[in-house]
């Protein structure tokens, strides 16, 4: 008996360690890049306070630009409404609240650190993103940091890509969230 | 023999399969917001300089404020002391160094990005810290993004209220914090 | 036969919770700070516009320093090449991108945020770090707390030392960047 038992044992083992091993090796490439586990689709509109605007402006620049050329040094503050579609019109989902700031000298290139904040029957919660945003690519990807509320803990990648420029004082940007940790 | 090999196997296997499939999927919801690894109250007191000021001042104002109304885009540097109780004068357990700025027209609110930083023989190392203000609800939580020394590798909520304000000043904000990642 | 089952099943199944809550307990501590899966070791120039060198400046300062010492509240953006080696004529393997600031009265210290943006044959992706650089320290510790591209999803840790000091306009950083979540 002993010996059948003795048997089994070392045979469940090793089948135990194999799959064991296979799974751990599974947990360590746990993230696939095509499969998060929350997408959705926003637009991000800034309306650049021009000195008379007050009414719509929706954010302002606190620094000047040095004379490196290409705004280098503007840094700009903003509490910015977050859209389903691509109509600044349309009803906010969401504020985004954080800066960016132009850091180039050779063409436009800003970074930017905000936080998107949902507080509708839909969502409650923060997501906050920070990231350097490559003006002259199709699109780049920001990081998702770190989250709270229904964005309990998340991270993931906030893909930009530009939707419109008009001018000096209006842009905006379609971002594609990609939340890969979702608890 | 060959048989009962072939059955047992095939049994355990099932077990196996059943028992993993529960616990990768207890691995996938694994943070329980109720149940952080580690978690401390502290308090952050912050004395803007006020020109004059400077024995005492914690913090200053480097950019002035825009015209679009309650100080959005004034930006605040600060190194301010860290400490257990809410009293300004404890001896400080911390640091917390870094920046906030206010950002909306129509009322106070902020946006914090920051480091605190552990230097005693109690704790050594940093945590970094960013987030939304919403001065106007009770309570609002920041993201924790990292850590370093005693708090290598760390995520988690630092939960914010208001716990006193002095005219234009002073401040002080009860910081909850509470670690869901802890190597 | 069924008591046969019974016991080889109570027996393995008792083997696989014993062998199943030691991996798990692995689990939770399986970072450990001596074993990055990624390491490498950069080099951070920066050389600060002094009004007229348009040429070589790769960052500005955007604030004036507060009356409070030892620069406080002076806000400089960069775009500072990253080299393998000590040389700043080295070809840059990365840009990066971000702004510190001067942040303590007693001494000099500041606070980083900002993203290294590789784009070589070699890597494709970009780095976002944030800490506290208590600067009369050997080193200090940055957290890296997102990747994009081919550092998708990453963290980590970002060891600084300061390498050189050339009056108020040029300093270079050495910067081992250790993942510790790679994907």
């Amino acid at each position: 008996m002993a010996r059948i038992v003795h048997k089994y044992y070392l045979f469940i083992l090793l089948s135990f360690l194999i799959l064991h091993s296979y799974s751990t090796l599974a947990h360590s490439k746990k993230l696939n890049e095509k499969k998060p586990c929350k997408r959705f689709v926003l637009y991000y509109h800034d309306i650049l306070f021009n000195g008379t605007d007050v009414a719509n402006a929706t954010s302002a620049a606190t620094t000047n630009p040095s004379k490196l050329g290409h705004y280098l040094g503007m840094l700009v503050v903003f509490d910015d409404p977050i859209t389903k579609d691509n109509h600044l019109l349309s009803p906010p989902v969401a504020r985004a609240q954080g800066f960016y700031f132009y850091d180039m000298k050779a063409k436009y290139n800003a970074w930017f650190s905000y936080t998107l904040i949902f507080n509708s029957s839909e969502h409650k919660g923060t997501i906050n993103i920070m990231g350097a945003d490559m003006m002259d690519e199709e699109t780049r990807d920001f990081s998702v940091v770190g989250g709270t509320g229904d964005f309990f803990m998340t991270r993931g990648i906030a893909t930009i890509r530009t939707d419109e420029v008009q001018g000096d004082f209006y842009f905006r940007l379609q971002m594609d969230i990609k939340l890969y940790e979702c608890y």
